[in-house]
Parts: C-alpha cells; sequence; structure tokens
C-alpha cells in the first residue's frame, strides 16, 4: 500500500505562495513545497496547482484512475464550492484537506471549509510543513 | 411551436452519473438520460454537460440564438453561482430548473438553490424520469 | 400499473382559483384543471378540494385505502402543517408536491414548504400545466 | 356607503372572553362586544366566532357576496395562518386587523401577525373599545 | 382528589398509531394505548382523538365542565398552533403534553413545542408506556 | 374626562406630508390633519410637529404637565429611539402610537416599532383618516 | 427486571433543594427526595449529588458496573456540558432526563437541554413529584 | 504616476451590458464603456471582460507585472467569489470595485460585496458612467 | 446643468476631521475639503456640517429649494437614522452617499449603511480625494 | 493628577430621575447625584444633561479643550447613536460609561451598549450610588 | 454594616495574573491585587481563587453562612456556567461581577457574561485598579 | 529540539476509548494510543487523561515548567470551555488540538471547537492514527 499514488492539489492563488502576503503564509514557494513532499514520499505523487473549477474537478476525476488518496488545499473554494465537494464525494479513497493557515482560529464565516463534510480528515495550521505531515498521515490512511 | 429547440444544460460531476453515489442518484447514465429526451423531443434538442462554471454561461449566452426553452440541472452550482443566474435572467424564453433527487428535503442550506428565483419553473425529486418530464413540460410552457 | 388511482388534492382557497387574484393565478378554475388532469390520466382520478386541514388529513388517510400516487396542492398550509406532512408520510405510495406559481422564487419565509421533506418530488412555477405534467409524472413514478 | 355590509369575524377562543384570562382581556363577553358594534354601526353588520380555521375561510369567502368590509380578529391563527390570509387578499373591500391587546408589546415571535401583509390596516391595543372603534374607522375607509 | 376526571386528548394522525411508521412509534395502538390508560386510572377517564383542530379546541373547553386535569398529545399542532395554546391556557387544572418519541432530540425546528409555555408539565420518550405514566402523574399533581 | 387635553405629536419629514411620495402617503397636508383632528376634539387639543428627537422628547415631558393623553406618530424615529420611547414610558396617560401606512406589512427590519412595547394602542394603514380615529379612540381610552 | 439498579444523579446546587429559590423550587429538600424514591423503588436505588462535573462523568461511568437505568437532574450543566452528554452516551440502558421545573416554558436559551439528544426521555415541571414518577417510569423502561 | 496603467477588468454577462435587462443596466455596451475609459485615460489602459472565474484571477496575477492600478467590475462573482479576493489581495496596488447599479439598495442577501474587504474603495451606482469617474478617481489614489 | 447647485452635507464629528483618529481618516481638515470641493465645482456649491440630526433634515428639506444634488457624508447616523433617509428619499435630485473610509470593509454591523437604499450612488474608501470625485460624479449625474 | 476635570454627562430622560419609574430607578434626583459627585469629587467637576444628542456631541467636542476624563451615562442613546461613540472615541483621556440599573441583565437587545467599544471601563447596576464610585474610580484611571 | 464580610472569588487561570498575556492584563499580580483590596477593606476580607468550577460552587455556598457581599471575577466561566450563576441567585446579598478588562467592547459571543443576569451590578475595565473600586461600591450597596 | 517534551492531554470520557461507541471511534484503548506515541517520541512525552476541567487547566499550567509543546485532545470542553483555551493561551509553546473523528463534518452547533482560536494547529478525523501524527507534526512545530 505504501505505493499507492498520493494526488496533492492546490486551489486558486497558491501559485503566488511565497510571494503573495508573506507575513501570513511564509516565503516558502509552492515547488518548494513539492519538493518537501517528494522527499517523504514512498510512491508516485502527483502535484497540481490550478486557479480553475473545472480543473479542479476534472483532476479529481481523473484521480479516480489511479486511486490512492487526495490532498486538496482548496483555498479561496474552501468556503462556497459545493461543486468541488461532490467530485471529492465521488472520490473511492481516503480525502485529506489542508490547509496552510489554521483557517479555524478566523472569524465564523471563514473558519469552516464546506469540503470538511466530504473528506476523511483535515489538518490545519502547521504552515508548509502541513503538505509533508499530511503526506505522512495519508499513508497511515491507506495502510488502515 | 413544438419544433422550439429545447437546451438541456448539466452542470458539474453530472459526467459521472450512474458512477457517482449510485444509492442516492441511480444507476441511469448521463448518455441513456439524453436518449430519454431525444425520446421525446419533437423538435431540435441542444444536450451539454460541463465542470467549467464559464463554459456553462457562454452555453446560456449561446442559447440566445436559437431561442426556445432552457432546462438546467445546476448540480453544485445551485447554491451559489449568482454569476448563472444573471446569465439565465438574460434568456428570453422560459426556463426550467432541474434537481435529480428532491433538494427540498435537504438540511437548510442546501434545500434552496439561488437559481430558482431566476427561473419560470422547478422540478425535483423525480430522478432520471425528471429529465424526459421536463421536456414535455418545456413545450407546454412554449405553447402557452 | 397505469390504471393506478391518482388522487389530486388541492388545499385552502384553490376553489377561488381563476377569480383569486388572476394576475398571479391566471383565469383557469379549479374545474379547468380537473378537466386537463381527467385528459390524461389513464387510471380512476380523485379530485378534491378542502378550506379545512382536518379533512385534508381525513382525505390522505382515506388514499391508503385505494394506494396508487397522491399529488398535493397545500397551498396555503405549505408553510406551517406539520400535521399534514405526518399524514403524507404515513402514505406508502409516491407523492408529489404541486404548487402552481413558483414558490422557490419567493421571499425566504415562503420559498420553502415543510411539505418538502415528507414528498417524493416537487413540481412548482408550471401554473395550470402543472398539474396535467404531475399527473403524468406520477404514472412514471408509479411504473419504477 | 355608510349602508354598506361589516363583516366583524372571530378568531379561536374568543367564544372565551369575559372567562378567559380576565387580567388580560377583561370581563366583557363577546357579546357584549357584538352589542358595542351594534350600537355605532349604521349598516348590516355581520358578527361571527369560530374555532375551525375551515369555516373562517368559508366566512370571509362568503363575505365576497355582500362584499363592504372585515374586521377580523385572528387571535391564536395570527402567527401561522398562510391559509386565512390567503383568504384574506382575495376579498377586494378594505380589512381591519383587530387585536384586543397590544400584540405589538409582546415577545420577537408573538408581537407580528402575518395576517399584517394582507390587510389595509391594524388596530391593536384599545381593549374591546377596539371593535367600535374599527367599525367606525372602517366607515371612513369605505367613504374613501 | 382521585376520582377527578382526566381528559387525555389526543391530535392529528394519531388514529393511525400502530400502523404508520412502526419502526418511530411501534405497533401499539391507540386502542391499546387507552386500555392501558383505563388500568391505572380510578377515576373518570376521558380519552378521545381528532385530526381536526377546530373539534381540539372544543374537546379543550368541555373540559373545562367536568374539570380534574388534561393530558395532551398535539402531535403535529405541537410547533404551531397558538390557537390550542391559547385554550389549554384557558383551563384551571393541571395540564400535561406528552410525546410519544423524545422530540427534545429532534432538529431545532421541531425539539420545543409551542405548547410547553402553557401547560404544567412535559413527558416525553417513554413510547406508549408514557400514557399510562402521565395519567399516574396527574393524579400526584392533582393531589398537591 | 371628554374635555381632557389630547397631544398629537409628529416626528421627523411630517412637515413635507402631501408633497413627499404621495403615492404612498397622499396629497392631504399636516395642516389638514389638524383640521380633522380638531373636528373631533372635544376638549383642548395640543397639535406639533418637529425633525428634532430633543425637541420630541421635551414635547412629551410637557405634556406631563396638562396630563390627559397622547398621539404620536414617530415616522423614522420609530425604528430605533430608545431615548423617545423612555420618555413615552415617563408618562402617565394612555399613549397611541399612529401611522399612516401600515407598516406591519414592511420588511422585516421595518415591521415593529421599538416605541410599541411602551404604548398603550397602535393604529396604523388608515391613511389621514387614522389621525380623528385615534383621537376619538383616545377619548374611549380616557372615559375607562 | 424489577431488581435493577436505579441511578439517581443530581447535579449543581441540588443540595440547596428547598432552600434556595422556593418560590420556583418550593421546600422540599432532596433528602425528601431521596426518601420518595426510595418509597417506589423495588430494587437497589443510588442516590447522589455533585457540584463537580467531573465527579458527575466518575459516576456515569461507574453505573457502567451495575447497569439498570440513570435518572439525571442535570440542574445548570443542562445547557453546557457535552462532556456529560458523551459520557451518558457511552451507558448502555434507559436514560430519563429530570427537571423540577418545566424548562420547556423558559426562554429560548434554556429552554432545551442539550443531554436531550443522548437520553431515552425527558420529564419536565412535576415538581418534586417528578422523582418518584420518574423511577416508576424507568421500572416500566427496563420491562420493555 | 498619471501615466501607470490602469486594468480594467471585468467579470460574467457583461459583455451582455446593452443588451441584458436594459431597464436596469441601460442600452450602453462594454464597448462603449471601454471607449469612455480611454477618452479619460491618461496613461495604458488594459480592459478586459470574461465569464471564467480562473481566467479573471489569471488577469489579476498578470496585472502585478505592469503594477498601476485595478478597477474591477466582479458581477455575480461579488457575493461569493473568496478566490478572486485572494487575488486582489495579492496585488500591491489600489484596487477600486466598481458596480453599475447601487447594490447596497438591494436585499440584504445581496448589498454586500465579498470583495470590499479586500479593495481600497468601493463605487456604485453612477451607471455607466461609474466607469470613467472610477478611472479619474485611480488616478487620484495613485498620485497620493 | 453644469451650474446647477451642489449640496455637500455632513454630519456628525466630521467637524474634528483632520484631528480625530488621524491614522484612520489622516489629517485634512473639513475646511481643505471644501477647497477641494470649490476647486472643482463649475456651479454654486452649498457645503455644511451639523452634529444635530434634526439640522440635518432641515438641510436637506431646505435642498428642495433649489434643487441640484445631494452629496452626504452621514458619519455616525448612517447605521440608524430612518429620519435622514426619509428625507433623502423626498428629495427629487440625484444623492450620492459618501464615505471617508471604506465603510464595505467593517464588520458586520457597521459596514452598510441604512441611507443606501434611498441613494442614487454610493462612493465610499476613496479619503479626502472622494468629495471632489463625488462632485465630478454629480456633474455626469445632473447631466444625464 | 486629582485636580484633572471630570466631566459627568448625562442623555435624555434623566432630567426625570426620580420621578420616572421609580420602581426601577429610586427617588433620588439628578441634582442629588450632582451632589454625591461634588462630595467626593477633588477637582473641577463638570455636570451637564441634555436630551438632544446633538448637544450631548458639543458637550463630549467642548471636554477636549480642559482634558480629564468623562463619565456618560447615554441612557436612550446606548443603544443607537453611533455618532456619540464616535465623539467619545475622539476624546483622549479615559471615559467611563455608567448606567443606574444593571442593563447586561436585560433582554439581548438592550443588554449591550454600543457605546462600549469606544470606552475604557462599563460600571452598572449601583443605582444612583455608582456615581460617586464612577468619580472615584476615574481619579484611579488619571493617576495610572 | 461597614464590618460585614466581603468575599473576593476568583475563577480559572487568575493565578497566573501578572503572568499570562501582560499586554492585555498588565503584570500585577493577584498577591499584589489581595492587598490592594485588603488596604481599602474595613471588615473581614475572604479572597479566593480556584481553577474547579465545583470548587466556586462550594465557596459561594459557603459565603451563605458568614453573609455581607460577592464580588465576583469569573474569567472564563463568565460565558457558560449557568451553575455558577444558579450559585449566585441562591445567595441572599449583593453579588457584583468583575472584569479586569472590558468585555463589553469584545467580539458579540464574549462581549456579554451570563453570570450578568443573576448579579447586581457589574464593573468592567478598570484593570487591578477594579478591585478596590469594587470593594469601596460593595460597602455603599451594603449601606442602602 | 528533538528533544523537548510532548505533552499528549486527554480530555474526558476518553478514558472509555475503545469501549464507548466503538463503531464511531473503533477499538483502540488510550493505553494502546499511548504506546503508539511513545513509539514515535524521541524526547519526554507526558501522556495524562482527566474527567476534570479544573485538572487539565492545572496540567496545562504544569506543563510550563517542562515548555515543548501541547497535544490536547479536549473532547466534550472543545465546544465551550473558555478556561481551558485561556489556559492553552497562556502556554509559551506550540499547541496542537487533536480530534480523532472529523468533527467538522458534524452539525453547525459541535463542528467547530472554541479552542481553535488559541492553538497553532488542528489536526481532525484521523483516528487513532492522528496521535503519532501530531507527534511527529509537533516535532516540525518545534524545528521551525
Amino acid at each position: 500500500m505504501s505505493h499507492a499514488t498520493v494526488h496533492v492539489l492546490n486551489g486558486p492563488n497558491l501559485d503566488l505562495l511565497g510571494v503573495r502576503e508573506p507575513h501570513i503564509y511564509g516565503t516558502t514557494t509552492l515547488a518548494d513545497i513539492e519538493a518537501m513532499c517528494r522527499d517523504v514520499a514512498s510512491g508516485r505523487l502527483e502535484f497540481h496547482q490550478t486557479n480553475h473549477e473545472g480543473v479542479m474537478i476534472d483532476l479529481i476525476h481523473a484521480a479516480r484512475e489511479t486511486g490512492g488518496g487526495i490532498i486538496i488545499n482548496p483555498a479561496g473554494w474552501s468556503f462556497s464550492s459545493i461543486a468541488i465537494l461532490d467530485a471529492l464525494k465521488a472520490f473511492d479513497g481516503p480525502v485529506i484537506e489542508l490547509h496552510i493557515s489554521n483557517i479555524h482560529a478566523r472569524d465564523a464565516a471563514h473558519r469552516h471549509s464546506v469540503m470538511s463534510q466530504g473528506v476523511t480528515a483535515v489538518i490545519a495550521g502547521l504552515g508548509a510543513q502541513g503538505y509533508p505531515v499530511a503526506v505522512q498521515a495519508m499513508y497511515r490512511l491507506l495502510a488502515t
């Protein structure tokens, strides 16, 4: 099971990571994060980013082919996209929702992602370190 | 009037119909549904599915050319896309909003589509049979 | 199955149809509508109207005898009568809730019927044409 | 116009007036009130009380025959009966909603009647005196 | 005091008890329940069921004649009928509101009866056994 | 008692009556209304209008000297001025709150005046005729 | 089954019963109540009171040893303690939630206990008599 | 600074301007508006419209290259797109949010854009004239 | 039309501009702002400030004499004064509501002015520059 | 610092203190209270009352001249006047908000003053004694 | 009366005072505060701190023995502990609720303590100085 | 830093883990979990469970001595204990809030912990595996 594919899917504006509001999100870029993930990956690792909701839905549909697990950082779509939630619910394996900052400490409107009701687990607030932690946690989920 | 074009437009994840959560939505595929619609259609029938909101808006704009009526299953966009609602309001003919399951029986946050204020009629809960029923209802609306 | 009984039950003030606020509900009377229903009915059709909630509950209980399906336009009771909802939930066959106008386009307090959580399907906004469409849809539900 | 019929319609439990919770509603009986109304009436005066919603709807429908105006004390139905509201909206003449106590001083759930959006005027808090005041006010409305 | 009359009043759809949704309400019929009540009754016991709100109000008014106490299962009227609440408040003796299932465990909209503010006590969740328990509790209330 | 002083106090913008939004409030001016009030007044009648909240409070305080009753149309202050409400509560005689249009038919935020909890009665929706009706009603209140 | 243990557990401030706010709760002490319970008990009866949430949780855990049923008056913890609710849900036998006064008649924030979703039944408003009624009801639950 | 680039970005359905609901938005087309903007522009002016959220995000990211200021009419995305809000917050220069109609006069759900918390200024209700006003205002912002 | 009078009306505490909370509102005084307005004014310009709601209402009424347009910064009255809103609605010409800071970015209670439903347009967040921008925008409104 | 000026500012209807609703506010007059304040004052004490919001704002602005601290009892303005709140926020010294009764024990709408977010401290429920306590507390604040 | 006992009771985490978040609560320790209280105390002063809700309830019960008054800083329990509120309501003497910071300036969820409905007075925002002020205020309450 | 102490603190009812509702929480006991934590721990590991809120607060205070990081599973206290939140905020090192099930998928009232605003990160839904994942994540936090 340790060779199962892990799909790491990143939502809108995460291509600006390390640039946009660094006092909140730090200076680590998405490329740095991909490297951190590959360091702890023991199997195939798919890593994508898109600003287009439709592309994200297509990526989740495509993940149905190889199976394994999905780690998704829905970013700004977290609070409204039932379309992505529906796509995740159609995926058979475990899904970990990941947020770089601790969204649960935000204001009432933005502390709860609508994705959460359709995922296996949620990890938030570990910064860029949340990515390798999520990859390792995914292997544990796939092993059970 | 019975030769008017009927546009059947399907939103995100409906390409998975018959696959995704079959205990809720059944095993009928979207291709099966298109066939059911064509069985009862007496005029031109446009049938589309897309996971991209922008494409859906373009499809609705395009329908302004041929006129007739629109049957739309907005799926996950039902609860948030004012952009699609605005596009529908710019269409001159009748619009029927269609849902496979009875969304009105769901929880408070998901029992009311924001589309509904801009459409002529709503049909929900008839399963795949809702599609041919909607096509027949559309001919009645176009005839009045 | 096409000979199953269809019960069409109409709630308060619908006896004034064609008279009351015709700019909203049109000039078609309830007798006209009954005729439209019988035109498309292939089996027995029960057609009733009452302004008394208790009588409506008794009618629904009585429908348990012949079975088939119920089409109900709860009119003003839509937004408060849990008693009628409970009666409908005790009926074994399919139930279609029908509204002449598109109630889902109304204000927040009156766009969602409490009946909806206990019915199979909801049809709203097709005007008087909604009745024959509902009868035809009922035969489809009874056939599945 | 001063000979127009005035329909005074009383809802549930008002038959107990003068008996029930006299510290709130006083000791004047409904018969006393009818006499007070007839004292100031210059034309025909219909005066009814019922504990049955369906009967109230039928009374309002019947008032359509003679026309004039309706004074209604909906009592406990004030907060939920859309069915009676719909009946009132189908009446062409002026409608005055009457409450013996000042319901607008109550708690949030019971200070606003759902009837109010369908009536011409509201009078509340004048005690039994509100009835003759309403009859006199009705003649003013009918004269304009 | 043990010979005081106990009025057991049952609301809409309770005539279907033992038939309707037995997985929720069990198979005990209302006749069975009446027998259970009479088993523990030491005085006169009135036992009624009606699907008509107006009849229920009349029954409560009638109970004013013999006095004693009222046990009422308002069923579907629990959540909206201020008219019945007003009738109960005009009754001088103790009133116990009874629910077969534990309504307090339901969703926010249906876990609190509007009757409760006008009754002496509430018993919910004891199943059919709640009836004889309520009769016994009523004798205790009447004795204090 | 019929010689008691009646204070008719008018709030902001009522000096524009007959000019401002005549499709809602009609063409009757405040001077016309004062004349209508004097026609039915049997005792002293104080009639004032002010656009200054502080002046209104002073007027209410001053009314404590002569006693009698207050008829107040708080206009735009209806929905926020606890200061005027407090002044009214310090007045010993009856207070009638008057609105020209039926404010109870408006949207949720503007259908309930904060004044109402501190007044004896509320009259709304009778148009300019509400003023003489209120004066007559005040004499009834003062007589009881 | 009539020899099963019944655990009667009392929450904070109930040690002041008969002293604190007697106009609401009466003058009966908790010792009087324990005696009333023992009068109707046919088996072992555990009777405890604590002002410490942690001790209450431990008492519920301990009741798992002897089994039987729990009658709990959570008093001030009723509206917030998910910790006690979780403990009750881990108990296999029936649980009756008991309140001396009719909490369902209180204001919106305090008329519904969070315990209620995890208990079998709720009894409220019977005063001190609620205790022996609950014990008798518990034997009925244990017998079914 | 007067030569700084001004990016005018238009959201969904604005390509129908002058066609869609002209009684609300007027008959001026988007091409007319672009001309009005260029009339008052003293520097480079980028003018775009898209129905695709992802394209809009890419346009905002691209504006980071040339700098200057952004004028955005988010249209239907105003009420839900946190993704566009996040993109705007990553832009260093001033941002003016523009609405053709006065959205602040709409119903509670649609009178406040979620964009507003991430922009410098908001201009709404000036019709097509709002565009050149916004361009002129932008030069003032860029000059300070 | 370019000679029409423009009335610039300023609400409470704006006399402290340049002094009060300069980190939010800057150091520009109201006199500076009046000068900026006169610089761009081509016709008569009335410029007033008051801390008295009644005076503001009188100023708006007075503006009815000369006509033209009103630019109002209601400051602290924005969130509660229906009285000023009513006065503005009685003005026939265009009204621009102006805020120095971007109030739409504030907390839920203070991001929406009650004035907005009665004005033509809203401009917020341009700082002191908002004043001359509003004057120029007013000439555009008056010219259409 | 003990010679610093203390400004005691009283809002609407407080001139009726000792007269209005004495069962709530007691019989102590405002003159009595001023004397109690002067008894404990070691420096200059300004003591004012007004029923005009604009005058109150002017008083607060004037207090900026002498500095020291402000003790304000905003009475009925507590729940709506952002204009007074803004004036208080422009004052550099400490501000104590004072209420004679314990407003925090009132209903949800009137238990929290909008002033509170702009003041240093709040004292409520000490009756007339709250005034000298507030003066003494002010000296402590001025000394730190 | 000046020799009456004053009980100063401190809730959870106040043992960390002077250490925890000093930028909010200052560097004064609880021992310093006890000394400040004893400086102004003329009679017996009980001073306690506990992190255990049950212990706090016991302390309040114990205070019933010596009488006098209670000053309580409920800290984190302010927003949820009905159990402590019930204990306070069972205390016969005056109770002052004390908060070091001005909790009324916080967010909606934490600006109102549930204790407040059961206490005589509330003092908040005076920092450590609030303690001696409260002791002095308590003597005034005990003297009246 | 890898030798820093990690404090794993468990709240109410977690002593029943493996016993209570195993279909939700699995059969792994708390002892099993402690072993899993020690397997991945490279430094000192404190592991505690308590049903007493006060004890939990004391444990958090005690952790201030050794420093390092805290992993807390607040269980039933998650939704109400501001007292524990305050204790956590007084801890200088990183804090990870851990939930065995995905609480973010629950109903609105129980999907958001009040702890979350005071912690560094949140991990939920990984089952018993969440514990070792949290320990490993803590080392990453301590290393940055």
